[in-house]
């Protein structure tokens, strides 16, 4: 594998240390468990006021919420746009934590980086490469999801056009790869996790949401990713799933979340 | 399958006929093979006149080549940026020959719409949406590229995206998907071209240099495009292949070339 | 590619010259497109002698009939057993066609192989190298069809087992394989022809019906199957397929199955 | 989906309760994690009795070793046959541990059965349903292993036959699937857990040894599927992997496979 070569900056070649990314104090890549959680979509101020106060009470560090969605279909919700960034950050401040939100477009980056903590770059866009160039100029971290069919070479690579344009710090997410099994959205690839650490020094945080599309298969999943050392978990939280206006069906309702965060407390008891 | 409605301009509910993209006097679509050949990339004003020249000769209609170049690592040949695409339209224009170019960026549309006929979108921005609603407002016809691991209803949908933001010329492009085999850079998936002609009423072309990656290759799966019925073929040439600046191994010699449009120029024989 | 050593037999180092298998006067691998068709199962005594009938006048030479059927469930019709091996034969005989049905166990190899021309090994039984070497040792052709997840050095691995226990006969088919795209039964991987005949000397059938799984694809398939060079074809026909107990949505009518034969008749012509 | 009908009593609606399956003393599918661990292949008396030794005294219950080896190519390591199983069955008596084996083709089973506690079923046979209708009929434990491109439908289907056939002593196990990804042998699928824990009251093992086929990927991915709610292990353990005639490069060696069990010994910390 030409991964030393072909992505110098992300391979253990290039630092034999793990990379650790601080922002006010939180901790992604280090020894505790990041927990980003929240809405697919920010729908109103009210909502994401609800399920900040609701992930924050049980130990979420990041507030998600998508406020430009990357939709199969033109037809589907498109998403609140800069208001929908405004309301996630104002529910981030008030509930004290920090935010994550996707950026679908090049002209889009100055807004969403002026909203949020983390810019977030969806697996659609995993290989948009024009996007990723402007995104190594800016002064912020940039979470990059694997793509549907990126191996881990692809998502190396990708996160190497950042790395390469001046910005090091890139937090890489597994989220599902697409394989003949179709009673799930997606196939999460755990084993991604181990491989991904031995492969480059960046952290490594896992959607299980995204990779099952169902939500009684994100718990199993979540606790899964921990087990096999990831360094965090990006979970989809609605106070009301059945209502949602996007991907409601691989949300968990508050209860689920809580079960899930008190089985994770002990997080050095599975991944000895 | 809901594409009647989460993609119905695109869909046969939508249209009855095939639609046929006509540019000065070129029908695609239409009962006539349409061949795209040339380089990968646009490497200068020689090399794209002389692959220009050898292709014209053969019966190819539309110039193909790369000015700005998605590779999967940052350190690979970029494109000569807007340098390549005025070398494309000049080789297009002494020889006759439409041009197509693809865009990466939906800040380089003009540039490259202002230059080139067909504008393309490559297989890794398929489902890059806000690329896709900005080529909708433009008023020349769009070439999409089915993504590696994008079903043939996420094609429909994404071109649904540029239908519904008023283009109505997009051109379908079949360039192999990802699958288990390793041994060709991809699967090209032929069932395609007699699927997509039952689903929708744009034109089919197919790409058979992407979707094999190997030269030797070429011929035989171009041939069996035309036999399931494609409307045209998407073909890399090169006059020294060994010697091209990205991909080389899987473009034509103009002998090569030469051979595989003397066994297409009867259509009609493997397609009744 | 460690071919040459592991499947040293069935590689094209073992031998320059592409193998011909003649049965009776009928060369599979020769110059000569080779067409078997049938029902998907040998059903009663007058409907394989219907359908014999009818492929035997269109142009078919060997007519293919289940009578060990692998099905998915084991509550599907799991077929006529050795009556049907008796009825498929007599038809044969009767209409001047050579037979072929599929073993599922070694020990049903001596009852098939008594009733019939050619041995079929089916897809889900690629790799049973028990009966592989089993057939190894009988004197009569076997033709193996790809497994759902088979890459070509698994087929031609399995074909070794045949060839290393000393049966030269050798026929190799495609038949599609298992991919994220769901609309098909299968992805027919027509790639599969010229990179085996690359890769060996042995003939290659391709099988479009169970490749597509909708007898409207399978026509258009078919012509792509001869375009890129395929031996020979197997076609599942049914003189009723809405009426068929098995696979009747993908097998043609004697009208589509008319059709496709007579546009295969000038094969030269698509595969200059 | 119709695995209520098709696979009836391999499904949840079949029963509620899981089942546990007894083996003098060692229950699989109940609350105590069992882990099943020996080489790929027996190799010698010596080399599975000391094998036996190490894994008996870190806790595995149950002796693996292949007899009859399921080999891609002919010329590989096939196995020492009906030798290779007295060796086993020996050093699992002189261990206390119980066996496992693996059969080929219907003509070993009373040969295997006799030797081993549980009959396995490779991923290559899982569709061999003549094999599975005749264990169907043997009075001991079949554990089936998924094949590389088998669905979960597909899988309790395969169970089925063996269920239908009168013997409901049957496990399912999780070895990996075949993907576009090939840094590791397979892709791991651990949410067919949870997955087949909703859909099939049968036991549900997981094989990360083949499932990713190199030794250090293996105890983070066994500790991500107890974690997603394994009800035991299947581990290739060998005292020198390096020198191991078949599947070295996947084997723990005996520190390795201790520090594994150590860390799995709290199982309920991980899958509250």
């Amino acid at each position: 594998m030409a991964i030393d070569k072909e992505c110098k900056l992300a391979s253990r070649s290039h630092s034999d240390e793990r990379t650790i990314i601080s922002i006010n104090g939180v901790d992604i890549g280090g020894s505790k468990l990041v927990v980003m959680a929240g809405p697919c979509s920010v729908e109103s101020p009210q909502q994401i006021d609800t399920i900040a106060s609701i992930v924050a009470k049980q130990g979420a560090v990041i507030l998600r919420g998508g406020a430009f969605k990357p939709r199969t279909s033109p037809y589907s919700f498109q998403g609140l746009g800069e208001n929908g960034l405004k309301y996630l950050r104002n529910a981030g401040e008030k509930h004290g934590l920090l935010t994550i939100s996707e950026v679908m477009d090049s002209d889009q980056i100055s807004l969403v980086a002026n909203y949020v903590d983390i810019v977030q770059v969806g697996s659609r866009n995993m290989q948009n490469f024009s996007l990723l160039k402007k995104l190594g100029r800016i002064n912020q971290p940039v979470m990059l999801k694997r793509g549907h069919a990126a191996t881990y070479q692809d998502l190396l690579c990708a996160a190497e056009y950042i790395l390469d344009a001046g910005n090091s710090q890139v937090i890489l997410c597994e989220r599902g790869i697409r394989t003949f099994e179709t009673y799930c959205r997606n196939t999460l690839d755990i084993a991604a996790v181990p491989i991904l650490h031995e492969l480059t020094h960046l952290p490594v945080i896992v959607d299980p949401s995204h990779g099952t599309g169902l939500s009684r298969l994100v718990s199993p999943m979540a606790r899964a990713a921990v087990a096999a050392g990831a360094d965090g978990l990006m979970i989809e939280v609605h106070s009301e799933p059945s209502s949602a206006l996007s991907d409601g069906q691989q949300a968990l309702d508050p209860e689920q979340f809580a079960t899930l965060m008190h089985s994770l407390i002990n997080r050095s008891s599975c991944s000895v």
